[in-house]
């Protein structure tokens, strides 16, 4: 992913600690192995430090997904990667719920640090 | 913001810790990227301490946001700081809950002190 | 679109009049003014004369939209157009409800015959 | 499908129309282009004339569907032409609504006679 | 059935047509082809004619049906032909939905007269 | 039931028809065979024609059942009645919903004229 | 009722038949026997013929009843009576749902021309 | 409202008579009287003839009236006025849905042609 | 059951605990000793050691269980022992609910190391 | 009771705690003093030991209550009895949730060991 498309503007109050918690219903990429489109719902929860991830830049991050072959679990910890590494936050956790495929549904959750 | 707009009375029970709940589900504002309005909806939760927030001057004072571009986060805070310093509580929690933009729903959580 | 990805197989059972509902809930397409994702459900019902709609070439049909920017009016009136130039159903009905774009949600509906 | 494994009863009440509702929320059958099993709930309401259909024969017939590859339109009016053949209702539908495929849904809906 | 268990009392208002609607959800008898037990809910809907279903010994009545072997089909009629032999009813409604036996659940609904 | 507790008004718009809705959750009696107390929920419906039913001698009247042994079918049709006879109402519909006894739970519908 | 209160304006669009509905959920008045207070919901329907009633005169007109002492089919019929008076609506209805008194609820509805 | 900001594009199919169903839940504007905001829910139906209405377009004259004071009814219809002015539509319908103002709801609903 | 079936692919983030949730509402199998088929809800939730379990082949190795008879309570194990066995995770739990046979429904929950 | 008709057979993982849960929402038996029916729903957990529970046997010992008359405490007790005496469980809990009797409901709780 491009992670050049991710923009952060400075916390407004760095010496607070305080929670963002981001939802995309709408994500979608596809699945490596058969080509065909997934579907899922991205939630992101983060501690800001110096920093807060900017929305639309992170939707037109998300939305370079859109035509990528990725499976699940390396899609939710390339995220966490991604977003820890341009906002260096505090704590973070991403959650993927990702609709049926073969009548199975998955979600996979990763964090860093300790949001609550 | 003119923090001016906030009004309070006297807490007419300071021997005791108790808690004030606000929801203001018809809060606007603009987005300082594109200009577009924002929509959300903001819930304040409080122990006063000497004063308590009058809630028309409450009223006034979230309306003056309307025409103003403002990220969440830096609104969520703000919030918490103005209410903070003119009221003076025990503990407060900003919660502000803004409705998809681009697809993408966003929540912000701000609190100074225990409030429960 | 490639109408040609559209198959049939033969109506088993032609001397009935019967109704099959197709719904496609992970339906998405791009805008065609600003290139951004639309998402939305597509809902198929018809009366099959000769043929019926065959499930999976249906799905590869409605993926071809993916990175196509087409308007919601002419979304639906387009599928009403492939699917009755294909199957030559008795009747049919497309309808979309497509999810919110700038806090606007939007359905159309289109129909070929009574349906019912 | 073996219709030999249906057994009907004598209607105990030839004389009077009244309806009989009966509901498989467990079928399962194979998918004829892929072997993939599908999974779906068949509803059957009829009218019955001389006879009753024996529901523990319907089921023994109902599972001979398990390791079968049959489309979803030629099951339903399968169902109705041999559940018809053995039983000759007044009247009978068949609806049979299927889980997701490829993020797709499919009902489909046939009757003989007028059943209300 | 023991017909004989079922009492009447006189109808306190045969100058008017009204509809008492009674509902047995805890009904149980047995499959007359295993021997199990079947459990289900009877609705009885009826307009009165000289007198009334005495409700206590309907009871005792549908009680007894709890170590009988009877189909479904015949039992719905059976209520209905012994409450009808009984009450003369100007018009009688039973319904009996019953619980899943192998994954699939029955309902049978019969009348005399019209009731609404 | 002593017929005298109730009171009317006149009616304040006797040139209009209108609806009055009054339902009494709170209902009690007394089983006539049993002697066991009966709960249940009586709704009265009714176009006022020179005068309106007064709810506290409505209430006082209702009351009055609370010691009397009375069948569910007697109980609506004598409520029916006795308003009827007091109020004398263009149209009237008594409805009572009984809690289960013995398993049992059962509804008497009685009205006069036509209501809507 | 002090009716001078009303106030109206020009109907924006006289030469099209419109509705409009109005919901007062803070309703209270007092009840003429015993000096309690009542509290319902008071909803207005309406279509304007030469003028549209004005919300905030009608919120201090609905406040007068607050001391006042009424039956609810007065309040109903009054409230038609003086709206219709004031604002001569092609058509209206009135509905007055009143929360539990001593165990009853009850419902008043009355309507001047036809509405739908 | 400058009507200017209101695009059309060429309806895609204006043989057949489809419908377009757009909701808008964020709308605000300003209460002529007091000058506070009002918030609600506007919902437009329609039948295109030559064109449709562009949505961003829409979004963007909507926005017009977030500083603008303005009745409830006067909104509605000009609305409606303005749209089919625009649009020239074979049938369409307004409903505004106002959240409560000092305890009162307000629902206005107006249209041209015969929409179903 | 062919073990074999199960495939895996490299954990992309195995210096993280994360927990990956597998659903298969789609079960089936059938009973040991009748061999009518069973039907029933699979849900494994799993942190990952060095590889991950690849869900299309998991699909596919159960559906192998579709034509064996096997006890509710040895299928947990199994698929708990096949499941660590091929993919060594840190930790695992498998639930399996399952529908009513006889009336009576079965949950089987086993589980190797602390998941949460 | 026939404790004989239980059946168990070996735990196919003795050497891991795991929990079988085992819901009977079809439980009938008969009052000790009335003779009349009662129902209600038997729950049963436990982590087996050296063997499991049969369900089909478990089906039949309970339907053996079917004609006797047993108070819910001998009856919840006894079953923890006869179930903890034939399988040997390191922990079981039985719970009966009985319907209404007279308007009261019943919930019995027994266990032995620990099981959670």
């Amino acid at each position: 992913m491009n992670i050049n498309l991710l923009e952060t503007f400075k916390n407004p109050e760095p010496g607070r600690n305080y929670i963002i918690t981001i939802k995309i219903p709408e994500f979608t990429s596809l699945c490596p192995k058969t080509g065909q489109p997934d579907f899922g719902t991205i939630t992101i929860e983060y501690v800001p430090d110096k920093c807060c991830i900017e929305l639309k830049s992170l939707k037109l991050y998300m939305q370079n997904y859109r035509q990528k072959g990725i499976f699940y679990e390396s899609l939710v910890n390339q995220l966490l990667n991604d977003l820890s590494f341009i906002a260096k936050p505090r704590a973070m956790k991403v959650t993927g719920d990702f609709n049926a495929r073969g009548g199975i549904t998955t979600k996979v959750e990763a964090k860093t640090g300790k949001l609550f």
